[in-house]
């Protein structure tokens, strides 16, 4: 790791002195943003939006180019939606910089403080992961949405976009690097990747120790490859296989409600149900997946939910194991708490699991005993979500276990140093 | 990830699946630790070191076979000395083994509570992380030491240590377990690797999802090994090339007595000084660096620094990169703070920084500038260890930013998990 900054190589086949150029520019700049106080780092974020906006026509212009592109080359209608800026998006864009502005700096925060026996005086303090790569696919505001969260917590970003958005990922660059030059970010504090080779992506993930994190953004696909390639460390979610046990001492209309909203509200965000536990003693499993199916959801289930609504088809083993992210539900009766906790260890992706119930001593078991990143009571398991968290914005949800959990906003963009204090203290 | 159990396989040469199978154990017995209380655990922690005790007579034997073997081998007598346990040496293993059981149990705490508008009750708890790999040398004390942090933390632990303390280590983890588990710990939750292969080590290195951290404990070509084949993330620290920089307004014996026990109380430990950076405005230079000399160090330096002292010889470019645990040091004289601060981020490993100053400016941008796990004032860098900074013990220092950083101890085997208390919420 060093500060020593390097000029960017000619146009160059050499992808891995191509990432290292960007990475040591990126700790340089880092360097400097870290020493930035939280009201300059607010600054400006501020400043950026309001260059969003005022680059609106140049920013959509740059858009049409990818969407015109995209037509061109058959991308799907679905695509096309993820990659489209109007008017009202750039605006939902520049307010969210404006937000991630207005969140509190987590830099410098003293998580602990302890004075030796010797007089050594010890401290913990809250700092800048660093260096953090950003990949994504093609959701232009993607590219501010994830720069803003790693520059609010000091850290720098390198951002490698999917190739349909690079016109507008270069325009949206380009506004946010110029409204945070004003107020005195260095402009390598967000780096787009100049490139769009596939190598490239390669050397970044392998940049250990020049880049200091990885975050994937997007499909399965996407972060699987993320994952299996990364010498870097890497903050990623791979599946959201959530489920929802209701319990025999649940409020039926609770379970209901709870349960038609953890699946149907939306379909296709990790934190949709995917399967459904219902203990056997409760009585009104009937009324919840006929108001699951009601609302349009294909449910799948063992022999006892089948036996529930003859509008169920028999589940296969892979659909336990299946996240459907669409109008499509398993449910399995089961024995009681225990037979739902052994289910949800074995098939959950360890994500968010609910259990509705009113009975606190199973609640709580669950709570204590379900080893998901998000164990919830009595409520939709939609609400995993960095916003809904009260965390302001979220870079991801993370399922792997250390350093961050569940919706990760700015801490999660932190580590900490120790810093000791002696007056000239030796070991004896 | 699943919690379910499944009886070991027949002697196999499928070292995946024994390592999968070794970890499916480790993770239900694990489930059945997390639940335990502090006192529980404390108390089945206290019963293993009675059992060290008692069984003090068999693991000396099981010692002395790899002792003989060793001196067989022509293992040299350094490595015989780490190897070597006698009553003395067990006694410390024991005892050191009833402070871990006095720690206070990181599990359980609640790191952050919060209350939405919409009534959702959250909290972050603080929980084991859960299976994790040590793999070590042939210091069997590392079985005992690693063991008990695992499990005084609620985590469960598979060991592969050196395959030259294989009987120590098995006397030694038999004593363990029959201690642990008379007061309820299942057998499970320490295992010793049951093969030596090699490739045993290789699957447990890639058994992601099954073994949720791995701490190499060892020497650098172990280390690197185990970063570099490992896909499941690695908690551990390389290099330990730490430096002390001598400000101008240094108070001159300060200066000399740190120096001098940062290099020489013990000159292989990772916390031991290997560069030593002078200000040319520091008057008293001399004197130091010929106090170290006079302690019996080498010492090599920049042109600058040879001036200091005849015996000084001139430093290669490598010097400023190399971790000597021995007697020999490099010097550099340097232009000032910012030299000082250009010098370590070029050639620092991010271990533990010292500055020696009374000038707070000084000292501040030091303390804020040093991108290091560790960064001191006025203090020698030996102090870089878990008991000295009051964490009662260490499963190492960790050089790596993410998750944790210095000096491990029992919060560094934690993670958390968010808990969201609602009475029937949907999203919107």
């Amino acid at each position: 790791m060093t500060q020593q900054t390097t000029t960017k190589p000619a146009p160059t086949t050499d992808y891995t002195a191509l990432i290292s150029s960007l990475a040591k520019d990126a700790r340089a700049a880092q360097m400097r943003l870290a020493r930035m106080s939280d009201i300059e780092k607010a600054a400006a974020l501020r400043s950026a939006a309001h260059a969003l906006r005022a680059q609106k026509a140049d920013i959509l212009a740059a858009n049409e180019k990818d969407m015109a592109a995209g037509r061109e080359s058959g991308l799907t209608d679905a695509l096309l939606d993820r990659l489209k800026l109007d008017e009202d998006r750039l605006e939902g864009i520049a307010s969210a910089v404006e937000a991630v502005a207005g969140l509190p700096d987590p830099v410098g925060e003293v998580l602990s403080t302890d004075k030796r026996p010797n007089g050594l005086e010890l401290s913990r303090v809250r700092v800048p992961v660093g260096v953090i790569g950003i990949i994504y696919e093609s959701r232009p505001n993607v590219t501010i949405d994830a720069a803003v969260l790693c520059v609010r917590a000091g850290n720098a970003a390198i951002l490698r976009g999917g190739s349909e958005a690079v016109h507008s990922n270069r325009a949206l660059h380009a506004a946010l690097a110029e409204g945070m030059a004003e107020k005195g970010v260095p402009e390598a504090a967000v780096q787009l990747m100049p490139t769009q080779e596939r190598e490239a992506v390669g050397a970044m993930l392998k940049a250990s120790g020049e880049i200091d994190m990885i975050v994937p953004r997007g499909g399965k696909g996407l972060v699987e490859r993320v994952q299996n390639d990364a010498r870097v460390p890497v903050l990623a979610h791979l599946d959201g296989i959530c489920h929802t046990y209701i319990d025999a001492s649940a409020d039926p209309e609770m379970a209901r409600e709870v349960a038609v909203n953890a699946k149907m509200r939306r379909t296709g965000i990790c934190g949709a149900m995917e399967t459904l536990l219902i203990d056997s003693d409760f009585a009104n499993g009937e009324e919840v997946v006929s108001a699951i199916l009601d609302a349009g959801c294909e449910v799948v289930g063992n022999e006892a939910a089948q036996a529930l609504d003859s509008r169920i088809s028999a589940a296969q083993a892979s659909d336990w194991d299946t996240e459907y992210l669409e109008p499509k539900l398993s449910v399995a009766v089961v024995g009681g708490l225990d037979d739902a906790l052994e289910h949800i260890a074995r098939h959950s992706s360890g994500h968010t699991d609910v259990v509705i119930s009113s009975d606190d001593k199973v609640t709580e078991r669950f709570l204590n005993e379900v080893d998901s990143a998000i164990v919830m009571v009595n409520a939709s398991s939609q609400f995993a979500d960095g916003g809904e968290f009260g965390l302001g914005a979220e870079i991801g949800i993370a399922t792997g276990r250390l350093h961050a959990r569940g919706p990760v906003a700015l801490e999660g963009l932190t580590t900490y140093k120790w810093q000791v204090r002696g007056t000239g203290q030796t070991r004896p």
